[in-house]
């Protein structure tokens, strides 16, 4: 379809993206003090007067990037193919779906965002609900994925504790290539986690997916 | 004993630590961009030119810093009374202490320094090696602790499972308080890991201790 051809509405939409998407990347890439307004606008090919039109300081924009990026990542677990099977392979299947929602350039974009909020009362108050936000949803998503009943205190806190080491794995891979060992170590939590909990039962999961 | 009394030497290495415990206490509280030479200097209550003379730059500052630090932090753990008993209330009480070795104002501090470093690869490359150093002597502190054998790969992946969940809990603490949650992961992920590795002997971690 030529350029021309494109509704101005989806033309904006599809520019909106590009911009949210290159926020992140640079977040991830070159951290929070080159991550200027005028680094992003730069880096995405658009005048940097545009930007300011829609995101009038680097921090709206930054959350807007982060809320874009988070909706993604949920969808994306949305849209992860029922893993089949059952027992230790369908759980290990889960955990390395949710390691890899949790982790990557997002990560590493939220990390930047999280430090310097960590000595910003002003950001840390409007990043701590886009973050909670985004951890039930990924909560809610692995008892659904996983096919059990997480109104047992016991199944919730194991799930809650599969997602903070699936964050503690993404913080490791940060400064270096973590993924061999890695593999290894959710291999290892996979294995205890389809021990501890009660068989997850795939038909049931899969009734539950939408 | 009066201030006159106390021998120069020593002075000066107390001193020493004073400006070193500061530079981690300004990172974890008003992050990288505040934590200047100059403003740690003056938290401490020393002349910026007394500082200079030793650290030359921020980042020499902030890397001696870290590992005093981390060196600390190690000998707590190895100061660590016996916890005592077995199963699964011995290994709670040992991912209790390891939970605690790894999160706080430390994993804050450091965590200001991870995340410069991941857009600076000079200061990454000083970063890398004294974290792992870090990780190797807790991973090694935790084995001892646990009086199990890591050359059996499966209770090497499960160890180091729970040194990344204990980053993930770190992590989660940055930016609220997340004290009660954690007490409820750590319950789960102890009885998990009781079950999973082979008894502990506390025999064997006493007589392995020094």
């Amino acid at each position: 379809m030529a350029d021309g051809a494109v509704p101005k509405q989806d033309r904006s939409r599809a520019t909106r993206r590009h911009l949210l998407e290159t926020a992140i990347r640079c977040l991830a890439n070159h951290g929070w003090e080159t991550s200027t307004v005028g680094f992003i606008a730069a880096e995405a090919g658009i005048s940097r007067g545009a930007v300011q039109h829609h995101f009038r300081t680097r921090e709206a924009l930054i959350l807007a990037a982060l809320e874009h990026m988070f909706a993604e990542r949920a969808a994306l677990l949305d849209a992860l193919p029922d893993p089949g099977g059952s027992g230790p392979e369908r759980v290990h299947a889960v955990v390395t779906g949710l390691v890899d929602a949790i982790g990557g350039e997002l990560f590493r974009a939220a990390l930047q965002v999280w430090t310097v909020a960590a000595a910003e009362p002003e950001l840390r108050s409007a990043v701590v609900p886009l973050e909670r936000h985004f951890a039930r949803g990924v909560h809610h998503r692995a008892v659904r994925l996983l096919g059990v009943d997480d109104t047992d205190p016991a199944v919730r806190a194991l799930i809650q504790a599969t997602l903070d080491l699936a964050r503690g794995l993404a913080l490791a891979d940060v400064l270096t290539d973590d993924s061999r060992r890695r593999a290894g170590v959710v291999r290892a939590w996979s294995n205890q986690l389809a021990a501890a909990l009660p068989a997850a039962d795939p038909a049931e999961a899969g009734a539950d997916r939408r």
